[in-house]
């Protein structure tokens, strides 16, 4: 089998690895249908994570069951599904409590930029479609797998109700999604802070209803004044900077809620800051599974459309070059078929 | 009139001031009936805090109506009344949305322990009781000018729900009251954390079920071992320093809230700890005009007493022994009569 390996800043190799087997009675071996790369990804291609050894990438993926577990019981070989980044047992306290992502026996999936893939704790982790889907459905399914569950939660997390106004910063895929997930949510304004016409054409076609293209603090200035002074109800933090989280938090109205979805690099909130701006702030890795089935609903019954935000589909022997088209900003997210 | 002036570190004096009147139509002058002393007067009292100028101190009261603005219409002389340190005009957005202390019209009232007080937006900021109370009444009424609803709004933004596991992080007056709240608000089991037997007592008589006298990383062990290794559904953080915030974050349960009601001193967050806690953060100065009129009534019909948390009652020209007394930690909080 052959799959992607990252071995340092920008060197990633499409090359032999050895086929996934079963190794615990939970697990289930899929073939991969489609794959693709994540802004995340971008963090050790970039080196700005350290990338110490050779590492297999993807955590993105859904695919038809090849082999399951002797202990697995809710798919069967043959059968299409799709699982979140974080395999969860979905029985412990977290997991009931709704935060699979935090699940107390938790295992990344972090291979899936290859033709087979081994799901940990699969009972808990994979959802199976009511059938196998058509192919033009393939791309909006593999969304749910992360990005468009992590954009999701981010509308989810800021408390997005049918009247609020929303703000999301950042215009990357997740971003993208978040305007989706907060128009499904029924909100009233949208607004999506994005530099690029094309990201701004495909929030609009979302559901934006209005773009800042400002940033930093002029950005903040023009959410003031298209919100009366007020600030936004909701924001999307979906860049996980310094900078653009110190956008998020004076960009919401006191009371307000701001949902950040990506891992923070580097950031530092100041405590009294924070205090007298009196948000409510929650985020983390998003529990993706918690939003499967109802996203799969949404998805099957042509509802909404999240694959639009793949603009390159690339075969999976030229992954390199899908992450290269990110890294440059030629593409909004690469999908990947093997 | 006389009243407190704080000069420098630990020089607190009880001195002649001029006696304060109406300078616009919104205000109200009120004689003050009780008034006390605040965990965060000893902030600038201790000197960490820096005091510029001889600052006039207070900002807990209530009192009686002695005159009245033009433009008042919802008090009259003669009604005994309590308001809040900020006040607010309870018209505009953010008093809408229940963030009278973000009003965007707020005035800090800051010359309380004095014998007479102007309060400024008195339509908005002050809220009379149904007739003059009864004078064991007195401190229970006073602690709504702050302390209590400051407990409750750490309670409310933790999220205290009837079968909640609640856990409080400091044991000052507001951690109390925390408790107090919290157990109101029908929590199953309320973790007080605490190393003082006299507040230890208090914390029990006020609902808590459980005592833990650990700090820093023993008290979050604890926590997790009382909690068996999930967490606390809801954390009052009410002392705000890095320690009790880190301590109060890894208390929380994933999906968990922390409620924070003091002014962070020197806390600075960081971003990717708070991400993968995964955590609901919300806290600010308390709003609390908002929960006046409910935690009227209750203290009215007797049904909480949280004036237990006054140790020491003085006269108001013993003051500065009042500030002494909590800088040593020999009262818990100073009730003052003029």
């Amino acid at each position: 089998m052959r799959g992607a390996v990252l071995y340092g800043p920008r060197d990633l190799r499409f090359e032999e690895r050895e086929t996934p087997k079963i190794i615990k009675p939970t697990d289930v071996i899929i073939r991969i249908t489609a794959t693709c790369v994540c802004g995340s990804d971008l963090w050790p291609y970039r080196g700005i994570n350290p990338v110490l050894q050779p590492t297999p990438m993807g955590h993105e993926y859904c695919g038809i069951v090849e082999e399951v577990g002797s202990a697995v019981t809710s798919v069967k070989p043959g059968q299409f599904v799709i699982g979140s980044f974080f395999a969860s047992d979905n029985t412990c306290s977290h997991c009931h409590a709704g935060y699979q992502s935090s699940c107390q026996h938790r295992e990344f999936v972090s291979t899936a930029q290859a033709s087979v893939l081994r799901v940990p704790l699969a009972d808990g982790t994979l959802v199976a479609t009511p059938e196998v889907p058509a192919e033009d459905l393939i791309p909006s399914l593999l969304t749910l797998s992360d990005v468009m569950g992590t954009g999701w939660f981010a509308a989810d997390t800021a408390n997005v109700k049918p009247s609020s106004t929303v703000a999301v910063v950042g215009d990357g895929a997740v971003g993208l999604l978040g305007v989706l997930s907060a128009r499904q949510m029924g909100a009233e304004r949208i607004i999506a802070m994005s530099r690029h016409e094309s990201r701004q054409k495909l929030a609009r076609e979302f559901g934006a209803t209005d773009i800042v293209t400002e940033r930093g603090e002029e950005g903040v200035a023009r959410i003031q004044e298209l919100t009366h002074g007020i600030g936004a109800d909701a924001v999307l933090e979906c860049v996980s900077t310094q900078e653009s989280m110190m956008q998020a938090i004076r960009s919401t109205r006191p009371g307000g809620s701001i949902g950040y979805v990506g891992v923070p690099h580097g950031v530092e909130l100041d405590g009294e800051q924070l205090f007298f701006a009196h948000v409510h702030l929650h985020g983390g890795p998003a529990p993706v599974r918690r939003f499967l089935p109802d996203l799969i609903d949404l998805v099957w019954d042509r509802k909404i459309n999240p694959g639009k935000v793949f603009d390159l589909t690339l075969p999976l022997d030229q992954v390199a070059e899908g992450y290269r088209a990110m890294d440059e900003r030629r593409a909004i997210k690469t999908l990947l078929r093997p």
